[in-house]
């Protein structure tokens, strides 16, 4: 059934496959799009190829970057002594937006999936032991999620880099009960590793 | 603050001016768009202005439309004796969604707001007398909303149409309790209306 003209329903089936907008949502956002001055349209569609067109990976990190190199990687005020190893690109966005790391970053560009083809040689692993080997940072965190695959990644590394580079530091981030998390809605392996790994008032 | 590259920062800037669409929602979308194969991506944004490029109002009814005359106005099968009058292009496709309809449409462009400077020279009526003087229709269904300004310009539509045309038939679209409506969410003013409405039996 077409009540629209051809154009627009084309407009709402796109719009439709993005990932949370039904068809309702879809159909909104299409008449919007169809009553907004032609110039931010234009603007709009500009954007999202701009946008597909620049960005890219970072050659160091491999973080999201416009350039060659990402904003975190080019900053000379950042701590080249810490590096943070994450999963994918939006684990950056999200330690960098609680503004809890001054340090530099790695993007391993997933986790390791055994079951899913995923070994360690479709991870940035040997560009992460390049890195280390090149800049000798003191500390490597370990910030993959604390999903199986997350924990299984980290235990590897930990394994890796403790062999290939004698007397680095390879930490974990810490595990445990959520800020304003109530106990009763905490599952018992975060309460298990919350509790294990307690520490003293200071 | 910016924790992404300048080009996702200005996708998600524009993405979150679209209505109902907020700040995480944009940047998932963004992120979204970030993934997608470039093909599709293209072909999104050219759905986008292709929607723009080609829907024009209908020179007959003033619905949306990809050409001259939309596919209402086109179709030979359709009952040319009623006319069907609603405010905005929406309004047509709710009520052919409905399947409610098989006569002609005439897009009135709005509703009258006198406070708010709409007189009837700013909607299409004379378009409106023009089309009636021209095909005779024999009946005009005034389906305008059943707000204030709907029922406003209904009015003086009907006073008007009445007096151009003699003989001809000006009808209202019902108004009573919506289906599966329960009297006690009702309110006074339709229940009112819907009293006053009553039919027999058939």
């Amino acid at each position: 059934m077409s009540y629209y003209p051809a154009s627009i329903l084309q407009l709402i089936d796109s719009i439709g496959k993005l990932p949370g907008v039904g068809a309702k949502t879809a159909e909104r956002l299409a008449l919007h799009l169809l009553k907004m001055p032609l110039a931010e349209v234009e603007t709009f569609a500009q954007h999202i190829m701009h946008m597909r067109q620049n960005v890219r990976l970072c050659s160091r990190c491999f973080g999201l970057s416009d350039g060659p190199v990402c904003s975190v990687c080019a900053d000379a005020r950042r701590d080249k002594t810490r590096l943070c190893v994450v999963e994918k690109p939006g684990d950056m966005v999200s330690i960098e937006k609680a503004g809890a790391f001054r340090g530099h970053y790695h993007i391993l560009m997933g986790a390791l999936n055994p079951l899913g083809g995923v070994g360690p040689e479709k991870l940035k692993i040997a560009e992460l032991s390049e890195r280390i080997r090149q800049s000798s940072p003191r500390e490597i965190i370990l910030a993959t999620s604390t999903t199986v695959e997350g924990e299984a990644t980290a235990a590897y590394l930990a394994e890796l880099l403790q062999t290939q580079f004698n007397g680095l530091s390879v930490t974990r981030i810490a595990c445990g009960i959520p800020m304003g998390g109530d106990l009763k809605y905490v599952d018992e392996v975060t309460l298990k590793r919350a509790m294990e790994a307690r520490a003293e008032y200071k």
